[in-house]
């Protein structure tokens, strides 16, 4: 069934294009938005983003989808107030980027309210200013079901996505956190490693590089706060890829002497890239 | 004096583009072009790319301006080729990404007439087909002038450049080579190893992966034969700048234990990033 009223509880770039998006989805829902700051919440009610926005959690109480958009290490104290006061029936999901540790604290919380999501969908730019209505469109959506979910907590989150147009996979929440640490924690922290290193080996060299360093480092223009409770959140899983990485590039270095072999590398890297322009994905 | 005939050496990207490029930055002049191969050849003179084109260098021999646009490796032979056939008052620039090897090799055949140039634009697709008239407004174009260089030749590339919309810079061939290491080629080489990493480790995760994974390895697609050529030519300095990532993602696997440290670390990177978002070389 499809929600009447949406609630959501953080209104940075995820929230606020959530927002946006099931205004369009969702033409007849009523769109409720919590914000921790009051100018937000009343930026929000200004520009239409939400039809009601407070700082008070109790704004959400009558909604039945509730999707929480904050830092997930703020996510455990808003689902103790939402419980008590949502709907048996309402579900609850959110956008953390790390789900072993998120499910684990809103389990016992939120009961089979609760599934945890992660749109994979986003942007170097934070905050309700870089909010887009197509952020989610296309987009892989990973759940993270696990026992405790209710059926109508399963099919209405899994609704909810593919209405906003993303393609939704189910994974264990400890093997959505081992695959994000490769495709996303990883990718995020080496491009950090290359613009922190041309800074202090070759500020100079920043101001030549060309369209290859920007798109390899875009993302390292993310919120550091945000980022570091991500990546020390999935610690374990990116250690295990951040030293595979290194043992890999020590072997690249071997490489540089045998043009055969570096070539062979290059080759499968560029087949490897090339089946994402290529597949579903784009 | 502006170049009356222009000659470009190689049909790929980057030759493909000059030659768009020139014929709108000077209408009056006519652009002759050499390719391996014949079809290549063929479609330039019938899609208008070049108003001569063959796979015999002589009809390269009435330019006053060359640009070598061909892997580095065949640079050599073209260049001897074109000696005794050129005006003593043309001038030879070349596009390759490492300019010491080129810079040696061709400034004892061309002399004065010669100056290398890197032009700091590029796409991960190669070929005619991938050519586009704007691929250089906007770019950095460093040139490595040596000693050997004519005040003519010098001033010649530098006005070539900035017609087709390129802020130029100058270094030595050395310096041009350590910076590139650092600006492009490490950051193509780690773009490959994250691909090529994802594929073994964890194939299923590819396909899950967002906008961040697709920016950060978007350059692994580029041509493995070319960048294999690249890497090993400036292996010196790949290899400084290679095991300085390897010693800082080190480093940071130790700060994943502390949030704070992290954090710092994250907030120089965007800092540095924001530079180039913010700066004149966006």
């Amino acid at each position: 069934m499809e929600p009447r009223t949406v609630g959501i509880a953080g209104l940075g770039l995820l929230g606020g294009s959530l927002a946006l998006a099931c205004r369009t989805a969702y033409p007849n829902a009523k769109i409720r938005a919590w914000a921790r700051r009051e100018a937000t919440a009343e930026r929000a009610l200004a520009e239409g983003v939400a039809h009601f926005a407070s700082t008070d959690l109790a704004t959400l109480a009558p909604c039945d989808a509730v999707i929480l958009c904050t830092p997930i290490g703020a996510m455990p104290a808003i689902a103790e107030s939402l419980a008590p006061i949502l709907a048996p029936t309402a579900w609850v999901t959110d956008v953390g980027s790390v789900k072993a540790p998120v499910v684990a604290a809103l389990d016992p919380i939120l009961g089979g309210r609760f599934l945890g999501s992660h749109p994979m969908a986003g942007s170097d730019e934070a905050g309700l200013d870089a909010a887009r209505e197509h952020l989610f469109r296309g987009a892989t959506c990973i759940l993270t079901p696990t026992e405790t979910a209710a059926p109508s907590t399963r099919s209405g989150v899994r609704a909810f996505w593919e209405k906003l147009g993303c393609r939704v996979r189910e994974l264990t929440p400890d093997a959505h956190d081992r695959a994000v640490a490769w495709i996303s924690h990883l990718p995020h922290t080496v491009a950090a490693a290359l613009v922190d290193l041309v800074c202090s080996h070759h500020p100079d060299a920043l101001h030549c590089s060309g369209p290859g360093f920007r798109d390899t480092t875009r993302v390292a223009s993310g919120p550091p706060e945000m980022w570091a409770e991500i990546l020390q959140e999935n610690r374990e899983a990116m250690r295990e890829s951040l030293n595979a990485l290194i043992h890999h590039l020590r072997a690249i270095d071997a490489l540089l002497d045998d043009r055969a072999a570096l070539a062979a590398f290059l080759a499968r890297a560029r087949d490897g890239r090339d089946a994402l322009k290529t597949g579903t994905d784009r």
